[in-house]
């Protein structure tokens, strides 16, 4: 039997962290199937992402440990799993939800399944915010008169 | 014999073209291997990248079609193609070297290969400058006293 192991987040401005993360979490099976967060619900749990949801799955799929990567649900995040059916769910170092109430959940809508954290990425946890930083720092090209 | 394809690229914040054109690169040969611009080049050539050097080739490395991704050079960009030896060095559409001149400057170090150009990605072309432009957009957060 196939060991799905499902992933999920933003995955706004990739970086070693998100590639860490996914290649812990295809270690834990055979496949491994990224639930990429839809651009309303990254709004309301976390901000606005700079690149709108597509591009986001997108470039999820094109990573290495990435068998597959679909847009999550607008309104009920259990129903992909539902669907998909993984046998493990691997949850960031800094992913909110609760291991236990999880696999409570899944199972009480027939998906029996595990619920993994992965550790933290050694470095770069802040890689996101780094980039933007960078990003706002040299917005103001040189030369350019101040307002 | 295997057939080495070369591709090379700042590849700062990746976008759906940048898989594109590795893709399409990787079609040429057997192997990709991509040559990541180094900090000090982008710079002289392009502008100083958002990402370190270090952290682009790794991004570069994660993404489905890339062998094997290098630092280039920081003096001679044949460097690289002379250690390589590629049979094909795939070029972006928007990448200035002339194709000619490329295959007669590594012939005379030795490297005989062609030079073919990769079409430009049907859509998002301006992919990175719209990341950044929504990212210095919402630089300011809502309720975030204006100076």
């Amino acid at each position: 039997m196939v060991v799905r192991v499902m992933a999920t987040g933003v995955f706004d401005l990739l970086h070693p962290g998100h590639v860490f993360f996914l290649t812990e979490a295809r270690k834990l099976g055979d496949e491994l199937v990224v639930v990429v967060a839809r651009d309303q619900t990254a709004r309301r749990l976390k901000r606005d992402p700079y690149t709108p949801e597509n591009i986001r799955r997108e470039m999820v799929e094109a990573l290495k440990p990435v068998d597959r990567a679909v847009l999550g649900s607008t309104t009920d995040i259990y129903e992909t799993v539902v669907r998909e059916r993984p046998s493990i769910i691997a949850l960031g170092h800094d992913q909110i939800w609760n291991e236990a109430e999880v696999e409570q959940e899944c199972a009480r809508r027939g998906v029996p399944l595990k619920v993994v954290r992965i550790r933290a990425y050694p470095h770069d946890e802040l890689a996101t915010r780094r980039i933007i930083e960078r990003i706002l720092e040299r917005a103001r090209p040189p030369g350019e008169p101040r307002a």
